[in-house]
């Protein structure tokens, strides 16, 4: 007997509950109708932190995936996916090998380690809100929290906008907000005051990497971020890429990729990877598993449905 | 009350069983310990044809969904992406216009009706081998059911292996096999035997599109597939594209795309399209919402766990 079946019917708040005994499945408002659903083989942890419900469990298939205000976050067994190309489709992308990287949110540590993965990386900053997440990974899902061990990464529990808010001006070659959806604590991550204070923050030629969700769900949604972003980088670039991921909802999650103009007022072009993902030496990190360069520039390519609605509000790079 | 609850603890044989009240969950061995799962808003029809258990019901996000043996076919929603990547892949490779068409399996008529977009193409035939499913589709998914009515449509209800194996050689631009898994009436489809038949009645330079699968799940099977039709399409091409799809295990699916070698030994390279589909004139269909030549180029960019392993038995070809 599975040890989730006793627990299935209750949690039904929130999303968090299995559609069947010995079933988790990703019921939300946000994806009506549909839902991802894995098979719970053992439960691992479920608690509520100071900000949400967290649910870890293990799949036979899956490995260990960790689950917050009922929605999967990360699996051990796809994560490298949406790891690589959040950070690589950034850090890849600026004219100059990033140094100072700010990543907010995150809290799993999966961008941090991807972050680490490039040597020229001096300093790797992460704000997360929530304690309960860092632990979690590191208990749990132990090769995404690789990042933390890093002696570059400098990890702080506080409020990424008030971090951002505070930060000097000019500041950082690449910003990287790995944010949940937008419902709950991350709401604020996709509102335009922030995206001014990251604007601030980024030197000039800096980019921003923003969750920007799926293009089969949230197309309105995206086309707005696009607009503010059009609006806040002015001068900038802002491109839409995405990657394929089988526990996101419609197996697919975008990133939305801004550019603060250079001083010589030139933009990177996102689609145009400048360089390959190098680890100081002596690093244990596996190599990729999702990104090269062919895949970087694919990534950019949308299907007809979305590149009709969001190419108007995407602004090409001049490098 | 949702009409299907009280149907849901029934049928649980072959994974067509909901997974709670009111959901349809996709439980197979074929890919353990997930399910993508659809709430059932509206039960249309359930009943067995001659080969297989089948299923309608209309969801509310995702319009009428097809499921044949606990498996989702086809829902009004996203049924584009398929339906025009597997056939456009294909068709839109080869050095001439195709004229001559066939489709194996493709019961439900989207590929057809891809096929038809074409206005080179003379003949359109397919040999679906259980008749139910056209019959579901005509009434139940009738956008997917357009290609029926095409003059250049012949549809025949009979086994595709037979329909091959009687066909005069050289005879076909191009052949998409539109089959389910490998479980069950088409695991026939996935065999040495028909990839041979089908390489006999091709012309040279004609063109083979087989569903073949997706990476995250089942990348042995692929690299299988792949070394078979390196084999029997001797100094031809072999390459590997996919598209994305909500609705399909993992959001996403591919295609094997062979090419027999033309007179001059020249092959298609599927990578660089030739042409966009151009409907006959007065056609109706509404216009792609999926495709594009620069989608067609990237479908074939494979992520790198995918491109290690697959590369090394795909083929190339040389214009």
């Amino acid at each position: 007997m599975n040890k989730f079946a006793a627990h299935a019917p209750s949690d039904a708040a929130k999303g968090m509950r299995a559609l069947a005994s010995g079933w988790f499945g990703e019921v939300s408002d946000m994806w009506p109708g549909q839902a991802m659903s894995l098979r719970v083989d053992e439960e691992l942890f479920r608690g509520k932190s100071d900000f949400q419900d967290v649910l870890v469990f293990r799949n036979a298939a899956y490995g260990n995936v960790l689950v917050l205000d009922g929605v999967i976050q990360a699996t051990e067994r796809d994560e490298f996916s949406y790891q690589e190309m959040m950070t690589h489709l950034a850090l890849c992308s600026t004219k100059s090998a990033p140094k100072r990287v700010l990543v907010v949110g995150g809290g799993d540590g999966g961008v941090l380690r991807e972050v680490t993965r490039h040597s020229s990386v001096e300093r790797a900053e992460m704000a997360e809100i929530d304690g309960m997440v860092p632990e979690m990974a590191k208990k749990y899902l132990p090769y995404m929290a690789r990042g933390f061990e890093d002696p570059r990464a400098e990890v702080m529990i506080c409020d990424g906008i008030d971090y951002v808010t505070k930060a000097e001006a000019d500041s950082y070659d690449a910003i990287i907000v790995d944010s949940s959806d937008p419902i709950g604590p991350a709401s604020v991550l996709f509102e335009e005051k922030f995206f001014r204070q990251i604007y601030r923050v980024l030197k000039p030629g800096g980019v921003l990497c923003s969750q920007a969700e799926c293009a089969w769900l949230h197309l309105d949604l995206i086309v707005d971020l696009a607009k503010m972003c059009k609006e806040i980088f002015v001068n900038g670039s802002v491109q839409y890429g995405y990657t394929s991921i089988p526990t996101y909802p419609s197996g697919q999650i975008g990133f939305m990729l801004c550019c603060k103009p250079d001083e010589d007022g030139s933009t990177v072009d996102f689609t145009k990877p400048k360089r390959y993902p190098t680890p100081v030496e002596g690093s244990d990190l596996k190599p990729m598993r999702y990104y090269n360069a062919q895949v970087h520039a694919a990534a950019f390519v949308l299907p007809e449905f979305a590149r009709e609605a969001l190419e108007p509000h995407l602004v090409r790079g001049k490098e």
